[in-house]
């Protein structure tokens, strides 16, 4: 018997590590794979259980479930997100802005005549409202004396020194946790479905680069943006792109469609916006033979963050909000759809 | 004792099956992940075994080894291929161009006027040293009238229609045939390492998303190339994106190190070329402040391919030449370093 036991005491330590192998190894599989009979995690725990929600839900659902006739393959599972007002907060004005008048005071010392010279008198004095009256040319100006003249990398350099170290008027909280934790979770969603997340905004695509991967997970080359024109010379030995004064595209409005061609090169299937300036991207996003999903973020949350829409000069939601309501796109309201605005928070 | 045994039966057999999910499981994960002891099956069969094989397959390693000094994260691992002469062939004449001048051939019906003006007369004459008489001008002149004008989407349904049937003038071939087997390993040799592996060429980008993915394994938002302008506009009630006659960007040359930041965002730290166009792609490359390697592709081959370099006016190369072998960078000779050319010969 003792033997006959030994033998049934091992043969059931070889069945019990070899159980437990498997359960190591299968159970995981089993849970993250198969749709469970219970309620599984929330995969959008700041989002409120409202229309908006299920709407990206189920078509995430039909678009990523083999057999599904709006069946997309994970390669052609492009969504694409505006940034300013859509991933981060863009008031009083837009974030890269508030950059370029703070660089505007940094580099005054090395330009005496910008004491007497427009756009800069009125920045060095603090008259926005001034600058605001000089329209796109003053604030072109601005950028062209901020955001050119040196290396690409340099830029990088003196981008990333500023959002490691400035802070909002108001809120006084870094720049880089003004976004939004509903579109953290958004973003994490969609590329566990599959999706490639990319941000397609009218800021500048390397000042972006400078914090996306950081802040949101996107990582550089996925990242399409306004652009100055490069120039590739030679310094102190060294190939380097300088950074030139003038504009090569502006990623905004109809632009926003030309830079989705130019840099990804195929049509998305989710669009994100939040301003007439996304309304191009949100049209071509949907005109596809395909499924495709627009979702407009409405600023409603005066308490939170900020309410705006069809006044504001800064992310103006007017004839897009319009065409939602027409078209039956998704209009995400701030104040009612999202239970907190930042992280941590 | 019966029922000892049917106990010690049912264990066993309990026992056994967890063993074989266990085995099924674990073992090809061992066997995916650790290094072997016996000889690994060689990822670049085509490459004979030369020194420019064993300096790639070194610098593979040192990159993707953790622990190393020139360890690169993956995220960071990109490498950039030119495509003509270095992914495919191009001679007589670039492939694309060929397409161009079928293109001012089926258009003509539409275009009497063509027959007495130059560069078309030319054109449907034959007589392609005129053409090539007629310099840069004539060539544009053929690009503009056969690539600009449609929208995105019929374009690429032209130049896929034209890819998939065309055939090489003295090959015989479909074009998409003529790509080169030892680079369809090294690419998926490079992709099984963590790189993210681009096209970076002259070419124009949307005539090579037409065919990248199929041939290459390389989807169209990996793809850098030459672009005309694009203009946003309804055409019947739907958004489209109509190609203007205007380049927008020409990728070749110092134009190469532009187009990299533009799409990708960050520099490489493998090119591939093999051509002075891809001189400023190679530098660029390997002046970063980590590893970075330059290969070129020489035609050395006149018997499985052609022969050509320094003289050559498609795919001149001459100063990268001598560069490379300033720089040390490796010089791929076709003849004595590829087994094979084409696949399947």
């Amino acid at each position: 018997m003792r033997s006959i036991s030994t033998r049934l005491s091992s043969a059931l330590f070889i069945g019990f590590v070899g159980l437990l192998l498997a359960a190591h190894l299968v159970l995981p599989l089993a849970v993250a794979e198969a749709p469970q009979a219970a309620a599984p995690p929330d995969p959008l725990p700041s989002w409120n259980q409202s229309q908006s929600k299920q709407a990206i839900i189920a078509f995430v659902n039909r678009t990523t479930t083999e057999g599904s006739p709006d069946f997309v393959p994970p390669g052609e599972r492009i969504a694409v997100f505006d940034n300013d007002g859509t991933l981060w907060a863009e008031q009083p004005a837009y974030f890269q802005l508030i950059f370029a008048i703070d660089r505007v005071k940094a580099l005054a010392p090395q330009h005496p005549e910008w004491q007497q010279q427009e756009p800069f008198k009125s920045v060095l004095g603090g008259d926005l409202k001034a600058l605001a009256a000089q329209g796109q040319s003053g604030i072109a100006q601005i950028i062209a004396a901020t955001h050119s003249g040196m290396t690409t990398d340099e830029f990088n350099a003196i981008a990333s020194q500023w959002l490691a170290t400035a802070h909002h008027p108001t809120t006084n909280m870094p720049y880089t946790q003004m976004i939004y934790q509903p579109q953290l979770e958004l973003l994490a969603y969609l590329r566990e479905n599959g999706f490639t997340t990319y941000i397609v905004s009218g800021g500048g695509v390397e000042f972006m680069r400078a914090f996306a991967e950081q802040a949101y997970g996107i990582p550089p080359e996925q990242v399409v943006g306004s652009r100055v024109k490069y120039k590739f010379e030679t310094r102190d030995g060294k190939p380097v792109l300088v950074r030139l004064p003038s504009i090569d595209h502006l990623d905004d409005g109809p632009g926003k469609p030309v830079g989705i061609q130019q840099q990804i090169g195929r049509r998305p299937i989710i669009a994100v916006g939040n301003s007439d300036g996304d309304l191009q991207m949100l049209q071509w996003t949907t005109a596809g033979d395909g499924p495709g999903l627009a979702i407009i973020v409405h600023h409603t949350d005066a308490d939170r963050e900020y309410a705006y829409d069809r006044e504001s000069h800064i992310g103006k939601l007017d004839k897009a909000l319009d065409e939602a309501t027409q078209r039956g796109w998704i209009v995400v309201d701030m104040k009612d759809d999202w239970s907190a605005i930042y992280p941590n928070n």
